[in-house]
């Protein structure tokens, strides 16, 4: 977990605290009340914005965290934090903080809606529309990485089949690879990760190196990506798409123009969005935190 | 075209002024200027709420209609009209007039978001996402009907390949009829519709007697909509999908039961919404345009 000072007009931030997260959702709630009063004048602060990778429900109520062990059933952060640190406290999705980093300082300025799409161990994504962030009504809104892209299609973690995820996520990649492996396909990914996972550097090597099922499988990705995001470009009138996320960091616009040449863009043939790189802003979960908080107070 | 009077909070309507339209947008603003002074206690409104079937940019211009003869170029509806008759005017897209009514008045009531899919000729659709209807930066939001469902599938009527409407709208399901009666597959639809475009009633009596070709083109029907309408719920998390228009008002909670009982429901599998029929209210459009104009004015 990481605390800064933030002006959410700028985004210009100071201090800087990092901890490790802790297991168990009691130890997370310690260590975020030691993180926060570690950072230097964070009695300043007119609120507390925290991001949390889990879903958020309204009014601060975190349902579940996947990502972090021992939290398996809800905590109202908002609350707790607020009444042991004694400022107002508003709590979002991580997710949707990039979003709406990315919309306010980022690849999104001056758009008054957008999807992000974050291309990492699977998909994720979060949308500003009409100005505002969605969140849904149970802090779901933005899986663009659990859409159907081909029914009865790939496995998918979710216990779901043919999700946009199972093609475009390196988890689904690394399952892909090591299957085609396994049947007799040899190929560089998998000779790179040695049994691991595949790392977004590996595929970067083995599409620089000019293998042929990283190029095949990163087309499947490029495909089922602009399947998706054209589908939601014409179901929500998005004018761009921000890409961002570590598959995407290490493949640059090269990646983009594979999703832009594909010939499986969902939806309108006229309305294929402009697809951006996220502009990677330093600490962009954090930056958004703090809009959204300053937001919610103002 | 349609005018009355509407009181918002309610729905409860009084007074009732019908028009055809006529060719050509100065046409229509003269006649709609007349249609609503013949209104009795016109001037007694709060202001005026204008549902047009065209794309409605932002401040109420409409860029076009493309159902009316003659509406070619860009018109500002909203200040024309208000200048000629000295009140607020609000103008909205028709379908999204119909969202409204159903989420304020009708099916989707208590429900903080949701998305409405009426299926006719084609299929239109719009949605209210954490409370508010989505119109989009272009006026284009909701445009369900053409998300891809088959990549390089069937011909759509706006150029594109595959997109839900080409396999559940009246006009795709009457071109695919003809096309298997032209290759020697013998349907009834086609032999009731005569030559002419399949209606409603055609397709709810090829089903009630057992047709083939019906249960089979409407099942691809309803597979289309569960791929979509799935894929939109996981997306923008919502608990509940409302159906209306002419093929739902004819075959009603049967065709519903088809799509709920599709193995092609898209999104997560936990994900899947409730499907409900529209209420169908009396000129839910109307209802709706003045629930918008209520809303901008308040």
């Amino acid at each position: 977990m990481l605390a800064r000072m933030v002006d959410p007009e700028t985004g210009a931030a100071k201090g800087r605290v990092k901890n490790d997260t802790p297991a168990g959702s009691a130890a997370v709630l310690d260590l975020l009340v030691e993180t926060i009063q570690a950072l230097e004048d964070w009695e300043d602060a007119d609120g507390i914005g925290i991001g949390v990778p889990g879903i958020v429900e309204t009014g601060g109520v975190v349902a579940t965290c996947p990502n972090i062990a021992g939290w398996d059933s809800p905590v109202d952060v908002g609350k707790e934090i607020s009444r042991r640190l004694g400022k107002e406290v508003i709590v979002a999705n991580d997710v949707n903080c990039g979003v709406v980093a990315e919309h306010r300082l980022g690849a999104g300025r001056g758009h008054q809606s957008l999807m992000a799409v974050f291309v990492g161990t699977g998909v994720g994504g979060g949308m500003i529309l009409d100005g505002r962030l969605v969140e849904g009504p149970r802090g779901m809104a933005g899986e663009i990485g659990h859409v159907t892209v081909e029914p009865g299609g790939r496995a998918c973690g979710c216990g779901g089949h043919g999700h946009l995820e199972s093609y475009a996520g390196r988890a689904g990649i690394t399952a892909e690879a090591y299957r085609l492996a396994d049947a007799g396909e040899r190929n560089l990914m998998v000779d790179l990760a040695n049994g691991g996972p595949i790392k977004s550097r590996h595929i970067k090597r083995a599409l620089d190196e000019g293998d042929e099922t990283a190029a095949r499988l990163l087309d499947d990705a490029a495909h089922a990506l602009a399947l998706a995001v054209g589908n939601a470009a014409t179901l929500l009138d998005l004018p761009v798409i921000v890409f961002g996320g570590g598959v995407v960091d290490k493949l640059g616009d090269a990646f983009l123009e594979t999703i832009r040449r594909s010939d499986r863009f969902g939806g309108f043939d006229a309305a294929v969005p402009e697809l951006a790189l996220a502009e990677r802003l330093d600490d962009a979960g954090v930056a958004g935190a703090a809009i959204i908080a300053a937001d919610h107070l103002s």
